[in-house]
Order: structure tokens, then sequence, then C-alpha cells
């Protein structure tokens, strides 16, 4: 197969778009594509102070990298979770990270949980009542509290993940089989700032996973491999499982049934589910100041207050 | 296991209900269900005048004994549709209906449709640009115009279909995995008449799959075992196949997901998809008087006017 534009040996094959791009166009082709998303939902501009949440997988080390050569100024910040126990997981993710940061004189914090709260995440987890299940619940409340926390302490404009549309659709899928009306009204790229939450903006969500593994792999990114080892057998990755099957049949159905999504939530789906946390949040944490459900501690500084 | 009510020797484990029954509390229990489902959704009452859409299958068969024992009226009525190729499917359905209703003293009305309009539905199928396809889109257009327009003829108050929870949940897979927002807006148990069509109910619509068939096993209700030869591959059954794998990992599942969804559209989703047909279908069919989306023959009469 050629490529679409220069007729050179094409390096991937994106069917959904009936395109196919060599090694030195797919790369320029993902960097128009993230631009497009980006300005497609009004994330950010280029006058913005940005952080990036950064794992020092693909995914987050291959959008770093666009936003870079796209001359928008994100700093990376890297959450050591301390998950290690036998697989060095957070220590190799946070090298490879520090490499990326360091090879291209980009900014990178590195916030070491149980440094800084006197417990890693699988500790947290194994400390609950649930202790005896994955700590995954546990580590989604303390990224989400610790990455708007730097954000807002930071004085930055915006936070991005880099989420992509295998992501989103899976996302998608789950609060949708669940009827999670919460989430249903709000799984947009964009959420604008709210008291006491900082912008977030998603720039990958239009793009596939192995798009984003391609663009790593041929802009030689050295990224970590391996999933997080809670990850095995998560809800999160049996939904991908069916989602894969569903492409497979069908090609672009990803595509089509996020965007569907988006289409239909601007068309006033779920305006039970869109109500903003001012709504919701009308106390602040007695101990962080943050906006929470009830009066007292947020659900953050509960959980780590407790030890 | 022992029955929940008598301690008996169990013939059928509900779990997502916690409960287990004997081969005599089972269909008591799917009799008060039913009706319980009627009064849920106010879906008619035993003054009004039901037409029953009978395939043959164990959903019609079951759901038709279950009125006659709960003591409403409703008349059957079988579309002999003519898919016969090989397998006798129609033949064989008709045989089971007929059957059914003489033996109850049950009044059932045959149409045969290609006495009536000249064409099965295999060959409508093979006459139009798709006939390399199956004629399955065709079908569903027939039966819909046929069992609403015998309704109207015949003086009925409501037309019933069997619909179980396995065919509601897997239509709302497919609905919502493509945005389908008229039908997610009319999903509903009951749709009330409107100019032009009747009211629409569908009282097994919380029953699982395995509790019609249950009761058909034990109520010695012989009915066609097998499905349409044109199902064989479709989307339907590959879209049940995966919310099996759901259900298996998550009891009660469907139950949830399909419930999950009404709640969602009572609340107000979907806003979009609930326009009732005469906002849409402001034409009146220039051959038989329905409603239509646009001037001329309705999709019905342009299909059988071709032959």
């Amino acid at each position: 197969m050629k490529c679409t534009i220069c007729n050179q040996k094409a390096a991937l094959h994106l069917e959904h778009h009936n395109l196919a791009l060599c090694s030195d166009h797919f790369p320029e082709w993902m960097c128009k594509q993230t631009e497009r998303t980006i300005q497609k939902y009004s994330m950010f501009r280029r006058d913005e102070k940005l952080l990036l949440a950064v794992s020092g997988g693909k995914d987050s080390l291959s959008l770093w990298d666009i936003l870079w050569k796209l001359g928008y100024h994100a700093d990376g910040i890297y959450l050591d979770l301390g998950i290690d126990q036998g697989t060095r997981y957070s220590c190799t993710s946070g090298e490879m990270a520090q490499a990326f940061a360091a090879q291209r004189g980009l900014n990178l914090t590195v916030l070491d949980i149980r440094a800084k709260y006197g417990e890693s995440i699988p500790e947290m987890g194994a400390r609950t009542k649930r202790g005896h299940q994955k700590p995954c619940s546990q580590c989604g409340l303390v990224k989400r509290y610790l990455l708007n926390k730097a954000a807002l302490d930071g004085g930055y404009d915006a936070i991005l993940t880099a989420h992509n549309l295998d992501d989103e659709a899976a996302f998608l899928f789950s609060n949708l089989t669940h009827w999670s009306m919460q989430y249903l009204g709000r799984q947009h790229p964009l959420l604008p700032a709210t008291t006491g939450f900082a912008r977030k903006a998603k720039p990958f969500c239009l793009l596939y996973e192995r798009e984003t593994t391609a663009y790593a792999y041929l802009n030689n990114i050295a990224y970590v491999y391996s999933e997080c080892p809670y990850a095995t057998g998560s809800k999160q990755l049996r939904n991908k499982t069916y989602l894969n099957r569903l492409e497979d049949e069908q090609i672009g159905f990803k595509y089509q049934f996020y965007t569907g999504y988006l289409r239909a939530l601007e068309a006033g789906a779920f305006p039970a589910g869109q109500e903003t946390p001012e709504v919701l949040e009308q106390y602040r944490c007695t101990n962080c100041g943050q906006p929470t459900l009830s009066d007292g501690l947020c659900t953050f500084c509960r959980l780590v207050k407790k030890n």
C-alpha cells in the first residue's frame, strides 16, 4: 500500500479515514488532527499555560511531543503512585517520563504520593474497608484531586490528559450500560473551569490507540509498554475488548459511537447529568478548602487523613 | 435447590430476583409479573379489546396463555410471511399458532401476505434493489404496517407484542451504539395511540427469555423452536451474544440496563427523539390514507405497488 500523499510505502492504513500514510506523513497528520481537535472544541490557546498529566505511556508522551511541536506551552506532571510490587511499574514509568522531558528540555514536576501523603496507592487501597479489592477507585480519586490541585496551585489555565478514542469509547460504553447519568452529562472533550476546578481538555479524544501507538513508535519515543498491574481483568479492559470486536465488524465504529454521543449531548440528551459541580458541591472541605458534596472533609482528605 | 415458597424441588433459579421456584409456583409468578408490568405502565384493561401479534414462538404463545389466564380479552393475529425455503419456517409457525388457539378456543386471524399482496417476504426482498441482502428491513416494515392496520380496521384498543427483556436490551444496545435518537426517544413498553397509529404495548418487556422459555416448557405449550432462517448472523443475534456475556459477569445486567434506560427516558434523556408520529408524518398516503413522512405513497404501499 502506498502513501495517499507522496506515493511512498505506507506505514499505516487509516481505514476509517480511507487514508494510507508513510512514516513522514503520518506524524504530520497526527499533529494536524490534534490541532483540529484543539480548535474544534476551543480547548486552549498558545498563549496559555498548560499542565499535562504524564504517565510515561505512549499516549501522554506522544501528546506532549505533538503539543511541543505545535508550539503550545505545556509543563508535565508525573504522579508517582508507588505501584511497584514485582513489576517496577511506577518506577519505570517515572524514568521514561523524566528521560523524555530531559531530552526536549521540558518541565516535569514529579509528585511522589508516598513521600507527600505517607502511603502509596496500594497501601491506601489495602487500608480501606475494601482493601481486598483493587485500589483503582482510590487511585482515580487521588489522581483527579492532585492533578486539579497542581493546576490551581501552579496558576495553570488548563489541565490536559491524553485519553484516546479507545479510552473514551470504553468509558462511554460503561457509563451507558450502567446509566451513570452524571458522567453521561459531562463526558465532553472540554470541561470549562468552575469554582475550585481547573479547565480540563482531552486533545487525543478523536484518535485511535493504534494511531497514538504508531506515532510513538515512528518518533522513537521510549515509553513504558506494560499496563498497570491492577488493570488486568478490569471492566475497562473488558469493555475495550467488546468494542474492538465491534470495530472489527464495522470500521470506524468507535469514532461513530463517540462522536454520535457528542452530537446527542449537544442535542440535549442527558440533561439531568449536566449540572455543574457548583450545583452539586456546595460545601467546602474543612481541611483543604476544595468544594465537596457534604459538610466536613472532602473525599481525598478523608482518605489521606485516616492514615 | 428448593422452591422459596413451598420448599419443593425448584424448577428455576431466578438469581436476579434471589428467588427459586418450583414448577407450580414459577408459572404463577410469571402471571403475577406480567400483571404487574401491565399495571405499572397502564398498558390496557380487562374491558378492552386487544390484538396480540402471534408468531408461533415461545414468547407470543406464552403471553397469549398468560393473558387468557389473567382474564384479558386478546385475539391473535398470525402474519404468514411465506418464509419457507427448505425450513418450512412460516408453515410450521402458523400450524403451532393455530393449534394453540384451537385448544383454548381463542380467535386467531391468519393473514397470508402472499395471497393478499402477491408476494412473500423473500420475494419482496429479492425484487427490491437490495435483493442480494436479507429481506429483514422489508419484513419489519410489512409487519409494523399490517399489525397496525389490523388493529385499526378491527376496532382494537391496543396491539400487543411479546418482545422480552433480551429483545428489548438488544434493541437498546443497538440504538445506543448507533445513537438512533428517534428510536431512543420511543423505546418504551407502552406507546399511546396517535392519529393513524394504534396503542402498542409489550407486557413481557421485563421478563428474561429464559423465563418465557421455561414458562412454555412447564405449561406444555408446543411452539416453533427454530429461529427465522434469516436471523442467522444478524446484528440482533450478535448483540444478544454480547449482552449474554455481560449478564454472565453481572447477574441482572440486562434488567438494570433496560430499566436504567427507562428511568433516563423519564428524566428527560433523548428529548430530540420524543416527537410523536404526527409531528413527523404530516402527509397522508394517496393509496391507503396512512400518515407518511412525504407526499405520495407510504413506504408500505410503495413496496407492494411496485409488484
